[in-house]
């Protein structure tokens, strides 16, 4: 059994934002953070009720089964990702581009804190689960999306004020740009240090966008 | 189960210069294609041998354990990438840059052959096991290195000949393009084209390496 604190996948101040620990908050949390750290199909429903410390039964109450908590896990995790989306893209005093490289940068101390180990939880979920159940697939697809607005809309902002090389394609710098990362967090968990996420920061503003 | 040919993880060509099938190359082939498509803890060694219909019991006469089994996989995967990577990167009539796109672009059609479901499974195993286990870890990250090197080179002889952009380093290019290019697999498991890797294409060869 993995020792989990369930507010861990947070940053303190996210957590004090949550709503109070119900029970359900409770299971989905610790589960959330477990299924980051070890996957989806390799973490049980049990794992999860003992370390969130609920009796056992509890689960079922308040998911209907494994496959609509993890749906549920996608949603907190969207959710967690949107705000703080809105505290550096929507930081509107700031051009941009720099609030797009804020976006990123935000994320590099919170995958220190487990040492990198945990990744982007989307991205693991995308890796272990697209090719295993459509559901997933396209859960993940409408979460990507849903992040992507935000990112594209910067993105056109920058287009707008002249800040973009000549030709990008707006959208298709809006995908390139969440894939590189999401391929950076992976190469950060091999080599357990944030190098890949600096160099994805460098190649992508200091030079792709230079 | 899943239905198995074991040398759908190659190209017909490849298939052809693999040494004749055993049946321990019959396992580790059959098992390779497994756990890429459903990943390496939500495969069991009876469902491997079920689908290489090789008699139970035959495992353990050529592995260790699954962990053995699973590094094996690793060095195939590793085998078949140099393979690929020789047969684009080693061109040496073509210029550098262009032998690097080949590279990456010879994987499309690859990828289709399973409706991008199985994606890079390098990117899948280093997904799924780096933080669960630092054997798994270190070997995918030596494997990583391994399939670098011969960028590396290619990269370096752009760098030589004067086609890369001023101020590029050319380690840290060869690092995020072949973690952009994961990131970029990632997403067309998600989407289940090939949209991603052209993006990838277009924007790390038209626009960063322009």
């Amino acid at each position: 059994m993995l020792i989990v604190d369930d507010r861990s996948i947070l940053q303190p101040q996210e957590a004090e934002t949550m709503e109070k620990n119900t029970t359900r908050d409770k299971i989905l949390m610790t589960g959330a953070h477990i299924v980051r750290m070890q996957g989806f199909n390799n973490t049980g429903i049990q794992e999860i009720l003992d370390a969130a410390g609920v009796p056992k039964g509890s689960f079922y109450f308040y998911f209907r089964n494994k496959e609509e908590f993890g749906l549920e896990v996608i949603d907190l995790f969207t959710k967690i990702i949107r705000e703080r989306q809105q505290a550096t893209l929507e930081d509107f005093g700031v051009e941009p581009l720099a609030r797009l490289r804020s976006f990123f940068a935000l994320h590099i101390p919170i995958f220190e804190k487990d040492g990198f180990e945990g990744g982007c939880p989307l991205g693991n979920l995308a890796q272990e689960m697209s090719g295993l159940s459509d559901i997933f697939r396209r859960k993940i697809q409408s979460a990507i999306l849903e992040c992507s607005i935000p990112v594209r809309r910067c993105i056109n902002e920058a287009l707008e004020k002249g800040h973009l090389p000549e030709g990008i394609d707006p959208g298709e710098l809006t995908d390139y740009l969440f894939n590189s990362w999401e391929g950076a967090i992976l190469r950060s968990k091999v080599e357990k240090n944030a190098g890949p996420l600096l160099q994805f920061e460098r190649m992508a503003f200091e030079h792709l966008l230079k």
